[in-house]
C-alpha cells in the first residue's frame, strides 16, 4: 500500500479561482487536487485532499491522520494565524508537516506574518501559487522515506 | 425578485434578551429577526436572518451569499476580534458590508477595540442596541441600489 | 419648544467638498447642514449645526450645550484621534452623545483607528458618508425622547 | 435530582494518553472521564462529561448549561488563549466556574501564559495533571452548595 | 509692588461644581478663584486668575507671564496629557512653575498617568482639590523669594 | 517521622480577616493554620506554617526547607509579582511547589496577572479562597509520596 | 489624645544631608524630623516618624498604623517603583494616605515615573523639598478631620 | 502677479531670541521674517509670514492658502509632533508643503523624534537654524515652478 | 544561451558541513554547489554560485545581476534579519527572487523570525535543508520563463 | 588651500537613475557628482564624492575625513537605518555632518523612519532629490567658515 | 591600615556549591571568601565579605560602606534585576563599584538581562565562577590606587 | 608551541587614543596590543592581534581562528548591537569566547545595552578600559587550559 499524504486546505480555499484573483491566482481547488493527485503519483504516494472552513474539523482530520497518513502538507488559510488548536492537533501528530501558502504572506497585512502552524512544521513554503503543493508533496515524499509509515 | 440582504450574528447572540441584559438589553434575537424582516419590506429588501455559533459555518454563509445575495449585515459578536476566516471570507465576497455591534464595544474590554471586520466593512455602527441592524438595513439598502445585483 | 441636537464638526471638515474626494465624497458641508436641518423637522427637532477648527471652540460649544441643547452629534475630525479636551466636555455635558464619521476611519492610517470620543459616545457610526448625520439624527431622537429635555 | 456539573474539554483533549506524554501524562480521557464520574457520585453531584474540537460546539454547550446545569469545570485547551466566543458564553451562563489544565501553562511558550477563561473563572487550577478534574469537583461542590440549583 | 502669580486653568475647569462632581467635587472656579486671591494677599503676594478651553490662549498667557509674573501655578487639565506647546512655553518662560490637579490623576483612566507638565514643573501636586491651589501658593511663594522679581 | 510540608505566607496576609474583606474574605490567618493543621493531619502529614512581611525572610525559609522539608505551599502575596529571589530560592531547593492565591488574581489589576513564581512550581490554585490550602496540601501529598523524602 | 500621623520614610532617606545634595538638598532627615514635630504640633496632630531600609519592616508599620494611627504620610523612596508588599498593606489599613517625595521624579529616570503607591493614595506631592512633607501634614490634618479616629 | 508662499510659524517660535538661546538662537522672527522677504525677492517670490499660538488658526490659514497661495513653508513647533489637524490641512490644500525646524529635532527628547507633518511634506529640513527657512525657499520655489499657479 | 540564475550565499554559509551539523546539517556548500549546476544543467539553465561575508560584497552582486542574470536564489544567512541594504539592492534589481533558509528559521530564537529579504522575494522556502535550493531553482525557473530575459 | 568636503554615498546609490526613478528620479551618481564638484566651486570648497556599498569602507573613509576634510556630507542610504558603527565614525571625526536623503524617508516604510545618523548630525535634509546635496553643501559652507580647518 | 573592600553577595548566594552546580558551579561562598581574601592580601586590600537575603540589609551595609569602605564588588543576585533601593544606596555611597556574576546573564531567562546595578557601577563582569570575584578583587584595586581613602 | 587567542576589535577601535577620549580613554590601539602581547607571554599564550571596520572581514576571521586559535577576545564594537553575523561565526567556531568593551556600555544610549555578543560568550567585561583586555587574557587561559588545543 502506498503511504498516504493528507493535503489539508482551511477556510475560504474552496473558493479559490473566483476569490480575489489577483492575489490567489484563477486556479480553482479541484485544478489544485487533482494536480496533486498526478503529482503524488508520479511520487509512489496516495493523497486524502480536503478543505473546511472548520478549525474543528481541521483539528479532528489532522487527529485522524495521526494513525492514517503518512505526513501533512497544510494550507491553513486564516487559521495559520490564530489557531493554537490546529498547532496542537499536528504537534501531537507526530508526522512529518509542510506547511503551504499560495501567496507570499510576507507581502500582504502584518497579521499575516505569524503563523502558528511555522513552529511546529518540517518546512515552509509560501508565494508560489499551485505549484506550492507540488514542491510540498516533493518534499514530503523525501520525508516519508525516512519516515517509516504503517504500510 | 427582491434582493436579499444576508443577516448575520456571531455566537452566544442566540442568547440575547438572556444574556447580561445590562449589557445587550432585552430584547430576543427572535425580536431583531422579526424587526429586521418587516423593515426590510418597508426598504424593499427580503433578509435572510441567521445565527451561528460555529466561526466555520459564518464562513460558509458568507461564501454562499457571493452568488445568492445583494449585501451584508454582520454582528460578528466575539469573532470580530479574533477572526482572520470571516474577514477573508467578506474580502472575497465582494458585496457590501456593514457591521453592527449592539453595545458600544469602546466602552468595554479593551480586548474588544480590535474588530478584524471593520477594515473589510463599508460602514460600521455600535452602540445602537436592536435598532442598529434596522440602520444598518437603511444603509445597505442605498449601497445595493448602486450595486446591480442579480435579480 | 422642540428639542435642540448640536452638530458639531471640528477642524477642516469645511473644505468638504474640494478636500480628497475620494475619501470624503463631494457634497459640502453647506449640503450636509440643510439635509440634517430638513431631517430634523420630520423629526420634530431642531438643530444647531457648526464647524470650527479650533479645539477650544468645540469645547465651549459642547459646555454650552450643556444647558441648550437636548443632545449632541459629533464629527470631531482629526481631534477625536487627539483631543482629551473635548473627551472631558462631553463627559461633563451629561447628554446623549452620537459620534460619527464621513468615511471608514477603520480602513485608512493606524493612528485613525484611535477615538477618545468613542469611550463616551452612546453610540459610533463611521463610512456612511452625509447619511450617517442623517441615522445619527435618527438614533439621538430615539435617546432624546428617553432622556426629558429642558423645554 | 442531584445537581448536573458540565465537564468540558476542548480540541485535542480525545487525544490523551497517546499526545506528547511527556507533558500531558499517559491516562486517557475516558479515564479521566470515569474518575470524574465517581468522584462526583461521592460528592453527591452528577457529571456531564464532553469533548469537542469545535469552539463553536464548546459555546453551544455552555449555553444550554445556563439552564441544565450546576456549574462548569472546563479545560478549553487550545481555546483558552484564543476564544472571546467562550469566555462570553461563560459569562452568559451565570453559573459557577473552575477552569482546570493537565499541565502547568506557566512553564510553556509564552502565547499559553494569557488566558481568556481565566478572568471569568472563579478559580484556576493548573499543573495537577488529572487529579485537577477531581480537586476542581470538590471546588465547584462547594460553590453549588452555595448556589441553589434548579433540580 | 507685589510678585503676581499667573493661576493658569486649562479646559472645562470653568465646569466645576456642575462638572462630575463625584471626582472635581462641588466648589466653583470662582470660589476657588476668591480662595486663591484671599490665600496669596496673605502672603504678600498678587494672583492674575485665568481660565482657556484654547490651547494657544494659554500658551500665549504663559508668554506674557515671562515678563509680567513671578511664578505659574498651572492645573491645565485636559492638556496636561497631550500638549507639548505649554510645555515648550513654560520652558521657555523660566519661571518657577507649580503643576496642580484637583484629583488624584494616578487613580483614573492610563492616558491621564502621563503628563507632558510634571517633566518641567519644579513641583507637583494631585488629589488635594481645591486645596491644591492654596498648597501652590504656599509652594511658589517660597520659590519666589529665592528668584528676585521685576517688583 | 512525618514528612513536614513548608507552608509560607508572603506580605500582608497576616492581615486575613480585616484586610479588604470582599476580596479576601473574613476567615483570619490562625484559622487557615488551624485547618492545615488538622488535614494534614489527616493526609499524614506535618506542616510548618509560616508568614512574613519580609522577601529576605521568605527567602531564608525556603533555604532551610530544602533539607528539613518535603514541599512547600506558598502563597507569596504581593511578592508573587516582584520577587526574582524568591523565584530562585524555590528553584533551589528542589522540592515539590504548590503556588496558591486566596482570590482569582486574573480578576484583579493587569500587575497581579504576572507571576514569577509560576513558572517553578509544580502547580497553581488560585480563586478558592482558604479551601485553596487544603487542595494544595491535597495535591502535595501526592508528589510527596511520589518524591522519597528524608524522613 | 492627639490623632497620631505615621510619617514613613523608604530606603537611603536615612542618608539625607550627604546622599546626592544636587538632587536631595542638605537637610538632614534629623531635621525633616524636627520640622514635622513642630509644624504636627501647630496642626493638634502628633507625630511617629520612622525610616526603613527593608520593605518588610515599612509594611509591618504600616499593618500597625491601621490601628493605632489616623493616617499616613509616606516617602516610599526606592520602593515607590517596585513594591506592591506596600502597597497592599496601605489599601489594608484603610486610612487617608499622602505620597510625598523631595525631588520631582518626573523629571528623573523613566523608571521613577511610575508609582505603585500613587493608585491608593488620596493626594500625591512631589519636588517641594522637605516642605512637602510640611504641606502633606497640612493635607493629611484635613482629611484626618473628615475621618473620625479612635481617641 | 508673483506666486506667494505661506511660511507658516507654530506655537512659541515668536518667542525666537529669547527662548532658551542655547537650543534655538538669539535671532528674533522678526529678523527671519525679513531675511525670508529679502531672499523671497530674489527668487521672484512674494511670502505671507504668520505665526500662531492656535492649532485652529494655523489649520484656517493653511485651508485659505489652498487657493491664494503657491506652496507653504511649515515649521509647526510642537504641534509637529501632536496635530493630526494640520497634517489634514495640509493634505488637503493640495500644495507643495516643506516642513523646517531650527533645531536638530533628532537629537531632543524622543518625542521630538515623531512628526505628524513629514508624512504630507515634500521635503523635510531640520538643524539649519534660520538659514534652514531660506533653504526651504529655494527648495519650494523649484517646485513652484513645476506647479503651474493661478496667478 | 541559457538564462543565469545567481545563487546567493550570505556569511558563514561557507562553513557548512562543519558548523552546527545539528542545525545545519553535513553537507557542504560545495555539494550544494554542485547539486544545484547538475539540477540547474537539467532545467536548461546556468547558475552563478557565490558565497559572501561582506554585505557589501552581495549587494554589489546583486546590483550586478540586474544586468547579467535572469533570476536571483537568495540565502542571506545572518544578514536576512539585518540588512536593509540587500533589501533594496533586490528591489533595485527587477529580477525574479526567491528566498531560501536551510533551517526552518521559524523554529529557532525569535530575532530570525523577521526578515527583510521576504517582503521583496516572490517566494520563500525554509527548513528543506540542501534540497531547498534545488526547488527554489524550480520555482525560479518557472518565473524565468515567463519573464522575457536579455539572452 | 580650499577645504574639501567629503560627501559619502551609502549602498545602491550607484545604481540611481535606473534604480526605482519613481522614488529615486532619473538623474545619475555621476550627474549629481559633477554638479556638487560646479556648486562647490562656486562656494569655495572642493569636495570628495564617493560611494561604497560596504559599511566598513564607509566608516573607514569618514575615519579618514577627521584629518583630511573640514566637513561631511552623507547619504548613507539603507545603512542610515542599521549602521551603530558609521554613527560612531562619525561621532568620532567630530566634524560638521550633515544627514541627506534623496527621497522622503518619512512617506516610506516604517523602518526607514529611524536613522542612526540623525542624532549626531548638524541637520538633516530629505526629500530634495538630488538638489538636496547642493543645499548640504550650502549649509555645510556656512558651518566650514564657522569651524577653522587645516588649510 | 589597607582599604577595605567591602564584597557582596545578594539572596541565595550563601547556597553555593548545592544549587543548580551545573549553573552555579559547585564551589562554595566560604571558599570564594576565602580566596578573596587570600587575593586581596597579595593586592594589599583587606575585605568584608558579606551575604543577605535581605534587599534592606544590603542597603544598609552599603550605606556604611560610605564611610567605612573603599570600594564596593557586588554580586545582587535576584536583586540586581528588581532592586531599585540597592542602585539608589550605590549611587549615593559615591564609591568605586564592580558588580560581578557567576554565570553570563545574558544566556539565561529574559528578565536576567536588565540590570539596575549596571548603570551605577564601573565595570561590570560575568559568566567566570568565582575568578570573577578575583578579577572584579584585581579591577577595583586600580580604581581604589586612583581614589584616595580614608586610610 | 603555544595556544594562539584571536583578539579581535571592530569599528573605530583603530581611532583609539583620538577618538572621544572621556568615554574611550587616550591609550592606542597599539598600546593596548602591545599589553596584551606582553600579558599573553607570561601566560604561556601567543595573540593574534586584528582589528577591521568590515563585519565581514570579523566574519572570516572568527571563521579562520576556528582551526588556528584556541580562545577569542572580541570587542566588536558597533557591530556588538547589530551584527547577527558575527554571532552566528561565534557560535560555528566552538572555541571559548570572552566579549570585552573599554567603556560601560550600560551607562551609554539604550541601544548599547543589547548585544549579539553576550549570547554567545563564556564571560563578559566591561569599562575597565585597556585593562579588560588584559583580564580577558587571563579569563581565556583558564578556559582554554580546560579545552584541548591542537597544539
Amino acid at each position: 500500500m502506498k503511504p498516504t499524504i493528507l493535503i489539508l486546505n482551511g477556510p475560504n480555499l474552496n473558493m479559490l479561482g473566483s476569490r480575489e484573483p489577483s492575489i490567489y491566482g484563477t486556479e480553482t481547488m479541484e485544478f489544485i487536487a487533482s494536480s496533486c493527485t498526478e503529482h503524488a503519483g508520479s511520487l509512489g504516494l496516495e493523497i486524502d485532499f480536503r478543505q473546511s472552513n472548520y478549525e474543528g474539523e481541521l483539528v479532528t482530520w489532522i487527529q485522524q491522520a495521526g494513525s492514517n497518513a503518512a505526513g501533512i502538507v497544510i494550507n491553513a488559510g486564516a487559521y495559520t494565524h490564530t489557531s493554537v488548536a490546529i498547532r496542537d492537533a499536528l504537534m501531537a501528530a507526530s508526522l512529518p508537516v509542510i506547511e503551504v501558502h499560495l501567496s507570499n504572506i510576507y507581502r500582504r497585512e502584518s497579521f499575516r506574518h505569524t503563523s502558528y502552524i511555522s513552529g511546529v512544521a518540517d518546512g515552509v513554503l509560501c508565494g508560489f501559487g499551485s505549484d506550492g503543493y507540488l514542491m510540498a508533496l516533493d518534499a514530503i515524499s523525501r520525508l516519508v522515506v525516512n519516515t517509516p509509515t504503517t504500510d
